[in-house]
């Protein structure tokens, strides 16, 4: 297997597939002039129906990984392993691990005014319930509905997140939280900012939608500028490297749906 | 790990996932008195968005545990290992593998009137032509119309099988199926037999639907009854064990949507 990793980037990006990509985008939104890179386990996708102990040890694997590649940091994108893996691993990496449950349950506490809020994600994100006790660490007095939807993601991959089809479902699964009477819902997943247009006619106007995604690359944003590690606007363009454990073609084709353009050099690697 | 392997059953069942269940449910209609091991690789399903390479290297790992257990054939259920795993596997195994295309398309074959016939199933047991090859090896003047069909799996596990989202989704998949004028359909994805009644309800009613399933079935009991295996009926009950490699309590809530009744004692074992 030839690996080639060229440029020293900063911020690794994990996920357990495709998804992150949403992370990937919001990241280089704000922070343009940083190489980055992103690894993709997509022989082990999804993790979102695993139990946790074999998403912490997909995520270690992945995690070695990305100390080789001597990243400053690991935005781990996945809400799955975010949510069962992040503390457990925190402990055996030196490399600050970034998780996305923390900053969307931050801003969902700040954005409620009712304090009654929805969340879906996940199987096992939902029932790990790391958004509900990272919310209720904020603040206690939120009241917080939540929903596992399973078919959001595969509707994503097949590339009908403006289908009729997705909106439909999505009138199933939010059935729901509409009837808890929410001022807030956080996307949960990296794939469901794709279906915000679908999930906003389904609810009422006045729900504010939170994005993870969005979320996490601000605190990337604001921890490497406390630490003054930005790179410097160059000449030369800041390189991003795409690496994935399986079918490279696969996940070219549906990173169309969340990037707008193809990624042309994709990485296979094997990590265990 | 804990593993206990109780009886010498003669027939290993492989999957994926949950799948194989069908193929489970129709071996033991036909032959109720043999001992069965089942084996679902749940931490690392699907198989079917995975490259062939990866199918084969996981189906070589559940081969070797078909090969403790010492069963006397093994039934690769998966349509995606059985498409692109069978063949390269076969020449390594000592133990003969029966796969689920060969039957399925021996029985499109025999079925059709009109030489059209349709074949759905997962993007990688689709891309890999393993039915249309199949079929032409038995008749080249059969025309095939191929469709995957990636939502009908979270579909069916999502409990939504009859359920009018489904339909919806089976009409989109199979509209152009029904341009091609076709007479029989096979369903080449273990899980779509629970979605016989609604694909019904969207083809002409003169559709003949091939169960790869059944058929495959089929094939056991004659392989068994040429070899004179078959196991006589006696007093004490057949035994079925069931291992998968992760998360045996979804395995148990999904396999009642498979088997109508819920699985007791799933023991999770590791592959790798």
């Amino acid at each position: 297997m030839k690996v080639e990793m060229r440029s020293a980037a900063k911020v690794g990006i994990f996920d357990s597939g495709v998804g992150g990509l949403t992370v990937l985008k919001e990241i280089r939104r704000l922070l343009p002039h940083e190489s980055l890179i992103y690894l993709g386990d997509t022989a082990r996708v999804p993790y979102g129906i695993r139990s946790p102990e074999v998403v912490i040890g997909y995520t270690r694997e992945a995690l070695k990984f990305f100390e080789r590649a001597r990243v400053e940091l690991v935005v781990v994108a996945c809400n799955t392993a975010s949510a069962v893996a992040l503390e457990e691993l925190q402990k055996e990496y030196s490399v600050p691990l970034i998780g996305v449950i923390e900053p969307g349950a931050a801003r969902v506490v700040q954005t409620t005014r009712s304090n009654r809020v929805g969340v879906i994600g996940t199987e096992t994100t939902i029932r790990s319930g790391a958004y509900r006790s990272a919310i209720f660490r904020h603040n206690p007095r939120v009241e917080v509905w939540e929903r596992a939807c399973p078919l959001f993601v595969p509707l994503v991959e097949e590339g009908w997140a403006r289908d009729p089809i997705a909106g439909t479902v999505a009138r199933r699964y939010l059935g729901e939280l509409k009837k808890g009477k929410i001022d807030t819902l956080l996307l949960g997943c990296t794939h469901y900012p794709l279906l915000k247009g679908v999930i906003r006619r389904v609810l009422s106007p006045s729900v504010r939608i939170i994005d993870s995604a969005r979320e996490v690359a601000k605190e990337v944003a604001a921890i490497l500028k406390r630490g003054e590690f930005l790179q410097k606007p160059s000449r030369s363009k800041p390189e991003i490297q795409f690496f994935v454990t399986d079918a490279p073609e696969r996940f070219q084709k549906i990173g169309i749906y969340f990037l707008g353009h193809t990624i042309r050099h994709i990485q296979k690697i094997s990590l265990v």
